[in-house]
């Protein structure tokens, strides 16, 4: 069961809209290792696992940490999009005209250009469950093997990627509000690679898992003589 | 923020294991109205919103309530497709065999060919974030569009057409435990259609939306004549 | 069985190319609300309705109409496209330029950067099956339950949904023969809506459906203690 | 402009329900060489064409003609899950069991097995916009390049491996119904490979194309050295 | 089995970085008729061939030559994504600054609206397994029927549209080394489209397959009547 | 460039058809984690990378092992699928039956409805690039990041995923021949594991990279603050 509380974990607004910025984000909200993905594949294979009660805590609490992060970017996108005070997109929304938030005059052209039209036709200046290039978020971005030691290894993979590419976003604004909104992210991240690594150790440890994936297995079934020629 | 409680909204379990209701039930939980979709719609509406507070405390109250339904509907699936007792599945995983979840003898060929072979292959007996034909959930399936008639429409169609199959559903076993987590949801279901349709009438009585969407627009812009004549 | 007839239902050309709006309105002809999914989706739910005869006549009408609004949208996506009188593709097919296509030579760069290239590299300035991302129109989007309540309430919603997109880009262009397409657009979605609405009261006065579906449902089979408490 | 007659082409009726085969002529409808890819891609090019009127012509009328074998195709798979005569899917609704739909006791358990989920519990007993696998049609399967040539090869190979696969599925029933409507899609195809076949020798003894796409194209612009040897 | 040489078949590089270019050659890498699909479509007809040994020794041929056209082009793309000499991605990666790339501070902006943006978030300023609207190469883009004669019917189509889509792409670049790569492509896909009908005609010459598909095909299964009126 | 030997890397026969089980090993040729998956991405890699020679190098390396990894198992799902003597196919296609490749008359039934009808109606008895539930193989499936560390944690991750997958299906089988196939992927793969887990410590011992991604990174970006409390 979820609640859910009527605030951010942190606040952050934009000092400026920039629809270009906010396609962008759509990278890290519903690319392939996005929030969402993150989200999906820690609850899944909390839901669906079998194994040791400490493992599926630690899974449901930082997938439940993720739909907060689902929600702060999604709120950031929609801020990016919006030149209105918060309060008057169903004003906006009568007469729809997408205006002010292109900004000066002398980059209109340029922003109508490189903005994904679908944030202006189809979401009302919201954020969409797609990523930078519209294409939209599907279920097969999910890990869940039921193999605790290949999906650990999968989720560091999951923060690694996403991190590097928060990085990447980072360097490509000014703005104070969205850095401090990044920041946050890449703190996150690090502290779940932290987390992950813990964890790949740990099961390996409780005996429930060695190296190689999957075992124990038994040997007579795998060719040997090709596991160690090239 | 959103918090998480190890407890399920309502408990039930199937009364045997039984792969090919599974496979269904994956439309229940990822198909185009399932409860993926009405989740992730309710939560991004609620994100995007610049309306008023009422709606949008509306929109993430019910969207949370559907967060748990995903987590029943979830654990159920990984139910059925468990001839174990919860906690075995680890060492299950160490040695790959579904075994005996596949029944008698005698059915075990047609559960084989009727089943959906990623839930053995792939997710070690656990549900996926996909329908009952093994198509991913998508983000198109959202729907956020910034109008509240519009998207209040939609959410009681996802409602109605969702319950449809709910129903239909539910005539195909005879688990009282299954029929019970159904029952459940056919009835949160009628009550969202309700909720639905009186938001739809109370937006309208606010004076935000004319029947006619979009609305008010000016109407020099419409071809009038072609409005009323087929 | 179809015949086709070789004059539009409403003639309009654009007062000059512009790529840029063309991208645009693929959302209106192939996006998820688009006149491609009612086109489908009307035609579907005759081909497998096995209800009453005035309905299916009705969707069999409607259906037909939204083929022609396909057809003049297309068109109207190519003319947008297109420097040439109509005659010339062919020859510019022959040493294929994008050519003047892409207006004065100050806006040139700029268009380069917002059009969706395969308007240029793939459909020879034609249009294509797909929204303004470029991600392709798919049967998914098709609604169709067998269930005529929640159809027609799925018909309004498209409608709705369909016709807010409208009149979102019929602010974004100044072109009189685009406004003209668009005028006619926004009448008949009004008129569709209308349409639908009555059809959804009829088939509750038939008493072939109360409001909330499925129904007539036993309500034994329903959780009513939930239904009415929140 | 389309208009629609309430009358089939060609009147067939299935000798029984049979769920599998009707899962399996999903294919033919809306698989990647489906009647739907035959119906679209004709019309897009006829939209897109600024080419000789007497192809456009052409475009027009096969593809008009394939929305026709859309309806045949869609109506035959609904009457295939269907057990109860025309008229009764309504009641059947109501109560929705697929009941003796699934045949005799006998094999009961593998028409549940084989059949596609979807045409219980989303369809309601009827077509899909999807291939015999589920999977959604999408407007990447139409092909409409803006050249002559080109395209009217990729309309003979449509035909060509659609009927292929007509064939295939004409040996798999005995029923007289079903093979009656096969019959008259070969007979279809058959005649449609014969005047693309025709259209593109035509194309090329009108001087528009030599055999080589593109031509004419400059030859130093392309690097000869290459083109003739291996 | 495959073997790799570290050399390309024909080596070419850019004269300077151009981001919006770049996209555009994604359409001809992994775009429905791109690189990716001949190679892989030739490939699999290769492996699921039980015709002629010659003609799978063609298969294997063409689609072995073709691994190395999607070679070229990836490593052309993520040239034109590149400004820094070969071996400083890796410096590069460490603090991600698209920087220079984007070229001279005029034309930054614009290369920032019409470039993909994952070329810079997602994959490091190299190329993706996608097309130029940023949608991933599929499967189904794959034709392999086990019928010789359609199947090499769709591979001249697969070569006409890709080198019709070469040859639009070669006006819009007056980079020399760019128009040495793609005149080498229309060398090869010129070459390609005189084997396919070379080999077309052999089939039938050999007689393993008369113009209609299927043939032989017993007559009496088609309605003939059918097949000569129209 | 790439060259070709005609001569599978290992062969292996099945004992018998078995389309149930063709049908499975889709999941390990173009499933999220199959062959194709792994082959791309190295390649990938490979082409876009700017890191170290030796790296390169084992990029190329593995990636085109996996080639041939891709080659054994289409042509071991065609063979599965194929009653017939190889040669035959082109007969078989000529009056197109499945035939006796669905066994004996008792499991007929079953076969029929658990087999891919694909199999049957559109590939002719070979090998698609999809999965066991008939989805496209997609390259969104490909990572290919730029950075080193991320990439290679990702390559782990690939091998152990499909690793599991590949014992899964090991135990489903009675087939000498196939379990003789599996064997030698099961030695590959945990080769694989070996070589990706030397290569995340090599370039960690090259300095190129920290454990945390990205590194080094200017900690004042992060918020710290958070980065170690949860």
């Amino acid at each position: 069961m979820f609640f859910h509380v009527k605030q951010l974990q942190l606040d952050a607004k934009p000092d400026q809209p920039d629809p270009m910025y906010a396609r962008r984000l759509q990278e890290l909200l519903d690319g392939k290792f996005g929030e969402m993905t993150v989200m999906m594949s820690y609850l899944f294979q909390g839901w669906n696992s079998r194994g040791p009660q400490k493992y599926r805590d630690m899974l449901f609490d930082i997938g439940t940490e993720e739909i907060a992060h689902v929600e702060m970017l999604s709120i950031m996108i929609s801020r990016l999009l919006d030149k209105a005070p918060i309060g008057d997109q169903e004003e906006a929304a009568k007469i729809p005209v997408l205006g002010a938030a292109l900004g000066g005059s002398d980059s209109k052209d340029v922003i109508y250009a490189g903005m994904n039209p679908q944030h202006e036709i189809v979401s009302g200046q919201g954020a969409e469950a797609k990523d930078s290039m519209g294409v939209a978020w599907n279920g097969n971005f999910v890990t869940s093997s039921g193999n605790l030691l290949a999906d650990f290894r999968w989720n560091l993979v999951a923060e690694s990627q996403g991190n590097l590419q928060v990085s990447r976003l980072y360097e490509r604004t000014g703005s104070t509000g969205v850095r401090k909104r990044l920041a946050f992210n890449l703190a996150c991240d690090i502290m779940h690679q932290n987390q992950w690594q813990a964890a790949i150790e740990e099961v390996q440890a409780d005996g429930l898992h060695e190296f190689q994936i999957p075992s124990p297995f038994p040997l007579d079934r795998v060719m040997l003589s090709q596991a160690y020629t090239f």
